[in-house]
């Protein structure tokens, strides 16, 4: 199982970047140094300054995808590459340029566009992985999980725990995209990862596009728990939150807001977190997902935290601003904010698609990780917060 | 903040390794990788086989570090390095073959082995990497955290929980050599790293070598509770754990065996887990650290679990596998087990330096973050387990 | 702060109940006995057939208050009896007829009609017994809770964790009757009870009634948590579990069960719990409360279960078994269910007030309290469950 | 199984204590009451002073019990009542004269001395009430729990969860006398109870008396878990606190408060907490031990707790005052401290007969109860904890 290694040695840096103060470098060192290649050691004062920065120091950058180009390659992909057994899906990944060509948006998430032509079925299988779905458009597409149709329309969102069967089918006469969330990388780098091919045909009686999954149906009334289930797996219950309870959700929030009562995250910033119904806490054991909704004219205060984030303007257009890049962003533009970089959006009135001139953000992020080993830390900038 | 980024292209891979069934290669599909390049995307169906393996294939390889050859380039550095601001601490490390030369053991855990020379001081610091310092031979050393002193002797373990202030000191004539198990490289692929220098000088009042630590006598009474502690930080607040206990209590498990009622893991196989007293849990959020005895001719059945390990063979000899590879063992070896790699353990009668026959390791893993996530999954081979 | 106590006397009883094997009276016992008197002492061999029987036997019995009864007296009381400070609040409490003439439904449970006349107040006040109101006809009161006015109707629960400071308000032209249900039995056995007087006066800007609760446009939306909200209280955010969600769950579920797929409790037996959406727990720290469609011509299998329930017939008719005792019961009809006593319900078709022949029970009950002392323990009759 | 109701009538008080605003009595209130009467109803308005009083106000006392007096009935109980089937232990229970001469030492406690004969065995049984043993004089005792030998000396203190089995057996020549402390009134007045019978003899192999039972040896060394052990039960599974830890752990942070470093609750008042070593959690469910340490001249602040407790002098003498009593106490003397009532001890210097001239104070409380409900509260007099 182990691969040959034909370069045993590591290569100790005689001068490390960010390790200001080291040893002369003499004969007797120089042997030193050999020693530790030949025996595969590395010390830690030519490293310190990469391993154990002041704060982090992400690998990732920030960086910008626009919507219309990912739409376009997939639309040619959907043209040239078959779904199928082997590939699994017609999924086209972000990969951040700072790790490397890898199909990583960041270095614990995974955000791809997820592309399927009129009647195609992705097959079905399952994996270890914790994943979901987002809609930024179209409609037509349902996902069956563990033999439950979960529609898919604009503005929902599907969390999918991991282990769980799962298929695609495109049930209508279009093409339809949208987004893959997934801790690909978080699983890849912990070395967590299982995976097992599903039937290859969806039963017949899948194939039915309810209006609500059964997911839904048991799961989905506020507050309440049916009492016929028993033992809870990993992951929320509930397969689909759709949009309009999200939409609701934000509008009260301003609503409140406005009528003096508190209720947003700091003034013209509503925001729910998808959780799960059967105890509160995140939908998926390493990704959070929330939407914002910035009101028109209003602006975020800068905020950092660790781990990092991938978002997707679900509608309106206004600016963010992430680390020391600023972009003007519209409807289904993604965007990687990597681990303490301060993040900030502004809706931008006038410029906008939307009637309510607010910016709507979707975001997902590896805070559960940061949270349940207590590596979380928050600072908002300019703010007592 | 962000570096620059010279070749923002990610290299799509035309034939990926595990990934068979990869469309025909034609102009169109090349012009469509171009795309993918051009706009920083990476197409799952290339990619599949690496990042979603039917079970966890570590990059990491299984491997062994002499005690001997440590010990030794350890001591030449003594003599060669300084050990002080900058640099830190006189921590060389395992770098495991299969990681591309980082000073990594597995993808997610650090393991060094620190040396001070007489009289020496480790300056103040602290960090959000969880750490621990383990005792294979010698004494004289104490780390003092956050003002209380803690000795270190042979089979004292000494877990201390990110963000506290520590030092060390040898305050013998002789120098001093342990392991140092970290979980560096977890906290770099994630990104959540602070850091932060303290004193530049011990007080002298902080130089005493006490026989116990105030942590030992607040926190090391079985199953009794200080009152007069309150609120509690992230880890242990035990800050040493003493061989004497560490070794009764795996003499009573295989005593208890021997009359007949259990009480080992499996047969000649007596093991403890090193837990935060407050709590019962974990001594540190991201690291598991155990003592196991294999009694004399025992051998334990071979373990896959995700995540990966580091042992310390802290007594006796025998003949460890993991995956395929075996090695004949002695004080001090250390070795990596990878991800889902089987592992066992055999104690050889008669080519011991034990009184006991039996073989002592100890063992570090990152076990913690995959039970936080709900990712752990274990399988014992050749039994229902 | 003591009483005084003028017969410290314990009397030990020479022949117990059920403690068959008593030492036989002699004179050197009964002097025994006589000392143990004076030293306020008492063997349990006289009082361990009482105290440590083989199975809870409840104290209290199976009993039903009609409502008819109920609402007639409260609708006397609110012509005789004023509701101000003092009394606080016009309640009439069920008193189980086992446990000697106290106001307590259970041993631990407190049920009440409450009653208010038009334009009536119920002054502010707080404590820490845990409340809910639950609303079986009429509509038009509000309950304000810490400034939130929250609507009342026909099928909605109220709950309202401890230490919050509440008042009524009857904003219409006609009485409005509800019923009450707390832990006050409980806290008073365990003495845990405080109490404050709040405003006598609501202010005139509460008056208003609105269609939600400021409670409800945060927290009434499913699977969405408000990120404005920081650190929690004890019990529930959300102040009203309106009907129509209530009801659509219920709905819900028989219709999976006809269309195969399961999601009732057993057939034709439809149930929901009130959980805290932040938390999927019980909504109050010592309460449950749950509603149970039995469908037309359903029956449920007897339930045995440690702790204590009260029972409303919110709608349909039918008939109801507690331990030797049934019931033909129709709406608003309550009853108690003492601990360990079977309990089973029938759907009586034909003779129902309701569309759809289904027989709607609200439940109430301290299995919260169990649950958190590991005391609960439940048993089916004539299954394995 | 629900007994006959022969005066079904609940006594309605025309004029409640503490309920001061009782409307005037009109022949139209008195048809009322009676209406009341007739269908089992009480008021609020008459009853809310007794049940929801502005802070605890116990029904039991404040109460002291001389262990001279115990010890002289129990030794005369041991004359004259055998022990065996039945009446399962010859143990005497205090009664609060609060408490309607039921054998509660406070509403949700049962503390009770329990003494047995040279050789005698109290045959076993197991039950869902929590309970422990603490030995305040003599061994010679061991409790055999599932099996496992428990030896019994002066300071032990045996906690031991409901529902496993057990037997005590007098090994010496001596009779023997021991606390035990038990949630007998809680699990009453909640009817959680069940009980059984086991075997009327105990096996010959279990007669050794062990130096450590097997608990001690698998789980009680400090901070370490054994490996073998799964699924843990309710409650600790350690089942014995032998004196000599926790007397030094006493002695510890009398040392470290000497030393200058705190670790004391407040200046010459040490104390411990008896916890789950698998958990940190308390003991058990619903009992909460601690044992404390008022070193000579020191006195502790009067704390109010909601809940009660019980004490024992473990060792030394001096005063107590629990609300408006105050007593001087010596080694084995126990009391009652009601919910709320302020509590503080005082070591009496010269007066004593230990050589420290400490007073050295077990305690057992409901405290885990009210924690797990959210119902605690305390105040600490003259200071502002």
């Amino acid at each position: 199982m182990s691969t040959p290694v034909t370069t045993p040695k590591s290569p100790v840096r005689l001068r490390a970047v960010d390790a200001p103060d080291q040893p002369d470098v003499t004969p007797a060192l120089e042997d030193l140094y050999r020693g530790f290649e030949q025996e595969l050691l590395v010390p830690l004062w030519t490293e310190i300054g990469d391993l154990m920065p002041a704060h982090p120091r992400s690998r990732a950058v920030p960086h910008l995808w626009r919507w219309e180009n990912l739409r376009r390659l997939a639309a040619q992909a959907g043209e040239l590459v078959p779904v199928g057994r082997g590939g699994e899906r017609r999924a086209i990944a972000l990969a951040n340029p700072g790790l490397g060509g890898r199909p990583f948006a960041t270095p614990t998430l995974w955000a791809a566009i997820q592309y399927l032509m009129p009647g195609e079925d992705a097959p079905e299988h399952r994996h270890t992985q914790h994943a979901f779905r987002f809609v930024v458009e179209g409609e037509g597409v349902w996902t069956v999980v563990g033999g439950d149709a979960v529609p898919m329309r604009r503005g929902d969102f599907l969390p999918q725990a991991g282990w769980n069967w799962h298929a695609h089918h495109n049930a209508t006469g279009e093409p339809m995209a949208w987004i893959d969330g997934l801790d690909i990388p978080f699983q890849y780098v912990t070395e967590a990862q299982f995976f097992e091919l599903g039937r290859d045909e969806i039963g017949e009686d899948e194939r039915i596009t309810p209006e609500r999954s059964r997911s839904e149906r048991l799961w989905g009334h506020p507050g309440l728990r049916p009492l016929s289930v028993g033992e809870l797996t990993p992951g929320t219950p509930l397969l689909s939150y759709k949009w309009e309870f999200t939409d609701r959700a934000l509008a009260d929030q301003l609503a409140l807001e406005a009528e003096g009562f508190g209720g947003t995250v700091e003034p013209g910033h509503a925001a729910v977190r998808y959780t799960n119904p059967a105890t509160g806490a995140d939908v998926l054991p390493t990704l959070r997902a929330e939407m914002h909704r910035i009101a028109r004219g209003a602006e975020t205060a800068p905020v950092r935290e660790t781990g990092s984030s991938v978002y997707q303007v679900f509608d309106g257009s206004g600016s963010v601003t992430v680390g020391d890049r600023t972009w003007t962003v519209t409807r289904g533009d993604l965007f990687a904010v990597p681990s303490w970089q301060p993040f900030s959006a502004r809706s931008e009135a006038g410029s906008t698609d939307s009637d309510s001139g607010a910016l709507d953000l979707f975001r997902f992020s590896d805070s559960p990780v940061f949270e349940a080993l207590q590596l979380n830390r928050t600072r908002i900038e300019g703010t007592t917060r």
